[in-house]
């Protein structure tokens, strides 16, 4: 199927997809503060009439664990290939809020940038999929390749609960050659780049208990172990002062890559220098005897990512807080497995806990590490269709982030997930003032109309018989 | 004079006192959060007109830095000694909200106990005096001595700011023999006690900057320091092992006490199974070779009040936050001071940081360690007071603790404070659900009349011409 007609479609409705992009931007879907619970099912509706308005049958708002999974499917490509289309509606949090210099969920755009909470991550990334779609769905009445859209709402809440389950209640409904998703980030303006790996991610909470309740440091300073103080100390032990991690057998498990790998890497990947730029750091840190890229892809990390104790209002109080915690999470990589991370790190714990205090660790979610290989037909799609939907060559780049999803299709479909990003390293992902390229935005639709069509040249991988088999929440 | 009627009348009118107290409690006079500036002044209103009730002279509501002094006199006593009282009317934030058994600022009696935020520290407290001065002027028509009431709502700021201008500038206007404040604890159920000695209290904010901006741990984790992770290392090293500061120099200044000193708190005061149990805690902790008691007054300590960094909201945020905040201070002692205590401080961070983060250390407050003889005259008839009042002879106790006013007086006005405090080491002043047994508020109230009266039978120590001088903000 030649896409000209659908890549003509989309150049001229630019101005539509993007207020449509900005009604979907304009609904809070926090996934994880359970005030926005409503906001996020709302999202969700609005979502699967957008779908069913392209012209996508089969859509339903499947109720999951969290948050709910928007599923759509186009399957007349009889003996074609099959995709499937990931992507999330749920955004991050917000804050902190008075670091936003335009209200977050009031999509503004400005100097052919648009900004607001989910702009690119992921509302804007997976809309250029709908986008594609529609584009060939109003032009050629089809798709050229069969289609699943599985579209989920507890991305950002970690470890993307209920979609495991929901892929494996479906997995003979879910049959596909290779999914595809674009939630990472290009090599730089105007360089795709195509992910080939990802980190894991496994998150814990830390608490640290003390005494019965809150005490006045004048009367017990000096005599009672502060939880806050001995939280302080236990997180001082995770990391020795060369930017190991100092976790016992921590690093045992860790895969050792080929100088060819790291060679690759260094070629395709980012330089030091253009880290601690996008960083926005004075000094990179981290392992001696790696690139700043490969501590960020190959090389496990470990981050604090919050501590609450004691009191954190204006002034001072002068309070020895009862308990304190931390929220921290590891980023593993092949051959790490989280049952082993979480054996090392509640050791360690237990060793170096004061005996003042008690230290209770929880795990709180787990999402695995994923690689694929370069050469595989779905890659080479992508890399076909990115020549033509920015006129570049797309490099080969692993991801320090961690898409759980990628991981779940892998286990319960045997597929591999195409990481085709359309955000920048700047698009301050997670942070305040997230934003993505115009520019970006449209060439996604146009990659994604293409990839489409390149992918109705792979032959499939298996014969699937796409029944219209419903999907079970 | 005769304290019969005083006692009998304050003995009959229990109910209404406690009535009274309750609505004090029910004003939320929070210094230090902005959003109660207004009930602060409220209950300066009301604190106010109170005084002027009970036939109390010049009552102002005096203009101060951060919230209003209330003043008020009585100076007919002519060649009596004429006695400082000194109290606060603002109270601790009551966060975290969600441990107190009933609401904070709806006081409730339950088993013979008031509860409530303010319950002791120090409306209770302040108010026994304010019962003692009617029950007097009721029956009596007069006082036994001359009278200065400053009642500051500042105190709980930390460091009382504005306290120390307003008593420089009214030098000559607030001569006086001694002042007393209730603002401290018993030895236990039944046993008074007698403050002579206070901690100073240093406080300080310490902020660690790393990135420009939030980061997304996926991108960034192992190429760039965290600075919670960093804030945490260098509070790490706040403490040796041993539970003894560990910033180089800091005891140099820390005055040795003489064995009939140590052995004298170890007589009067509580053992370390007493403090361990008033902590809630399991183990003690601190400084080998002092007891717990000597610890936490003739011995420096530093808390970690509060860290405030990263993502403290439900879930999890997979951030590398661009900076991190601790809240601290030291408790100094003898013959510590507090720009030594900043300097040595600030080198040893300075020394600590590592270079890939920024630590600014900002000092927010300051008052000083406090000795009064233990034979001076109005710490003498305090004694005799609490004999009368409680039936007990008081102990002579050291406080952990620092009230500024004490510091401030002796410093301005040349003259000692005496310690007389009515509330429990149970009655979780600073924390959540605050309480101040009845059988105290009422004898407190009896012991303010004798102490009166003691003092009135004092030597004056200098000839006051108490002027009707107007006091100046």
């Amino acid at each position: 199927m030649n896409p000209g007609r659908a890549i003509a479609y989309a150049a001229s409705r630019r101005e539509r997809f993007l207020t449509e992009l900005c009604a979907f931007v304009r609904i809070p879907s926090v996934s994880i503060q359970p005030r926005h619970a409503r906001d996020v099912r709302r999202c969700a509706e609005w979502l699967a009439q957008h779908l069913r308005a392209i012209g996508l049958e089969h859509v339903r708002v499947v109720p999951a664990r969290r948050h709910p999974i928007v599923y759509a499917r186009w399957h007349h490509a009889k003996s074609r290939p099959t995709l499937l289309i990931y992507g999330h509606y749920d955004v991050q949090p917000v804050e902190p809020e008075e670091a936003w210099q335009t209200p977050p969920f009031q999509p503004v755009v400005r100097d052919g940038v648009l900004y607001g909470r989910g702009a690119c991550d992921d509302k804007g990334q997976l809309f250029t999929h709908v986008k594609a779609m529609e584009s060939w769905l109003r032009t050629a009445r089809a798709l050229p390749v069969n289609v699943h859209c599985v579209f989920e709402g507890s991305e950002e809440v970690g470890g993307s609960p209920g979609l495991e389950e929901f892929v494996r209640r479906n997995r003979r409904t879910l049959r596909a050659d290779a999914a595809v998703m674009s939630d990472t980030r290009m090599r730089g303006p105007g360089q795709p780049a195509l992910g080939y790996a990802q980190r894991g991610n496994v998150r814990f909470e830390l608490e640290v208990r003390g005494p019965r309740h809150d005490l006045h440091s004048g009367d017990f300073g000096g005599a009672v172990r502060n939880p806050l103080e001995a939280l302080c100390a236990i997180l001082a032990t995770l990391y020795d002062d060369e930017g190991r991690i100092a976790i016992p057998g921590f690093y045992d498990q860790v895969r050792t890559w080929s100088e060819d790998e790291r060679a690759f890497m260094a070629d395709a990947g980012p330089s030091d220098a253009e880290i601690v730029r996008n960083a926005g750091v004075t000094h990179p840190w981290g392992e001696e005897g790696y690139s700043l890229y490969e501590r960020t892809t190959i090389r496990p990390s470990l981050t604090i990512h919050g501590i609450t104790g004691g009191y954190q209002g204006a002034g001072i109080k002068t309070v020895i807080p009862a308990r304190a915690t931390a929220k921290l999470s590891v980023r593993t990589v092949p051959d790490q497995d989280a049952p082993q991370v979480e054996r090392l790190l509640r050791e360690h714990i237990e060793r170096v806990t004061p005996p003042e205090v008690t230290a209770e660790l929880r795990r709180t979610a787990t999402s695995e590490p994923v690689v694929i290989e370069r050469n595989h037909p779905a890659l080479r799609a992508a890399a076909l269709a990115y020549r033509r939907g920015f006129g570049a060559r797309p490099v080969f780049l692993r991801s320090g982030g961690s898409v759980p999803a990628a991981a779940i299709f892998r286990r319960q479909l045997g597929i591999p997930t195409v990481l085709m990003g359309f955000g920048l390293p700047g698009d301050k992902m997670h942070a305040p003032n997230e934003k993505f390229e115009l520019e970006n935005f449209y060439r996604g639709i146009e990659t994604s109309i293409w990839y489409l069509a390149a992918m109705a040249g792979q032959q499939p991988v298996k014969a699937h018989r796409q029944a219209s088999r419903e999907v079970r929440a």
